[in-house]
């Protein structure tokens, strides 16, 4: 049956591991199309231009934010991440739906813009969990640590404004239900609308 | 984590296959505990007492109507169908989802006493569809069948105020999708607000 394409917002705090649930998501789910963003940081190891992200120079950057052409940006520790608006708007036209993998400061502009989009919060088991997984990571400085837990503490607050939390404590367990939660709002009474009229008028 | 137990509702027209779709839940979600309705209908080849019915007979059914034994209960072609509450209320209470496989006038009871519960309705793919399954089923008379069909229209105009809709296409697929829906209702914000708070606190 044709299903209302989805516009999916998985964010969370800073060391929670929501890149890692998402590959594992799009593993099982390749229909679905997940946005790359634009982004003023340097590429970490492993990371491709044009896959992982678009590395553009912070006036590139600006340059775009000026002309509207982001869903959402924000500033994350010094660095800007935006989502190309264009890209989602045309994936979702194209009959696909998109994932957008963004920080909790993206997912409240886009929850302003699109308040129909699914929103997604993936949470940490706990917060000492989440401390561990950052200090592992070994990518930031002491100070870059202890700010980035106290963002994480204030960013938690928000998980209420969303439509689903997902704790990541097993990285399977997460995935499945993230697949689960998108399966299920494809199945949502308010997406398929056009559907239940045609099969009543039938 | 701790989840809310959830009262999962599934309900559909005659014919559409909702037992065979609950079946296949049921194999893959053994943590899922399966409500038995009462019924004064007579046991269909294969049906077992106690497991897929109580079979009462009709002084003993309208005796627990009276005394508000039944969460809901209905008449469907002459035969009454209930749910007992005491049953459905301890296996919520003992940490348990609880999943009834109901008709439609049933479901609509249970949403004015329970409109917390998770409201699935299963579908045909059309109704042209759902003749030829109640023909093959053969159990019915020619005028039963109409009636059945003129039901089943009547009844397809209640999809909208359900959470979910389901159609069952493929029996596999519309499987995944009812598990999809309870995993993700799990995951739900209005299902974990202990469990956010408790972490924000932390």
């Amino acid at each position: 049956m044709a299903k209302d394409n989805v516009l999916i917002v998985v964010a969370g705090p800073s060391g929670v591991g929501k890149g890692t649930v998402c590959s594992k998501v799009f593993k099982h789910m390749q229909d679905i199309e997940f946005s790359v963003s634009a982004t003023t940081r340097q590429a970490r190891k492993g990371e491709k231009e044009g896959v992982n992200y678009f590395f553009v120079s912070r006036e590139k950057f600006d340059e775009m934010a000026a002309n509207d052409e982001f869903l959402e940006y924000a500033d994350v520790f010094g660095n800007r991440y935006g989502t190309p608006r264009k890209y989602v708007e045309e994936k979702l036209n194209s009959k696909r739906d998109v994932l957008l993998e963004i920080d909790i400061q993206g997912a409240m502009m886009v929850m302003e813009r699109c308040p129909e989009a699914l929103f997604i919060f993936i949470l940490p088991p706990s917060f000492d969990e989440l401390k561990k997984r950052l200090v592992k990571r070994g990518s930031e400085s002491e100070e870059q640590l202890a700010m980035r837990l106290s963002k994480a503490k204030e960013e938690m607050s928000y998980a209420p404004k969303f439509d689903y939390i997902v704790v990541n404590d097993d990285l399977d367990s997460a995935a499945i239900e993230v697949i689960s939660i998108i399966v299920a709002e494809k199945c949502s009474v308010k997406r398929n609308t056009h559907f239940i009229d045609g099969l009543i008028k039938s």
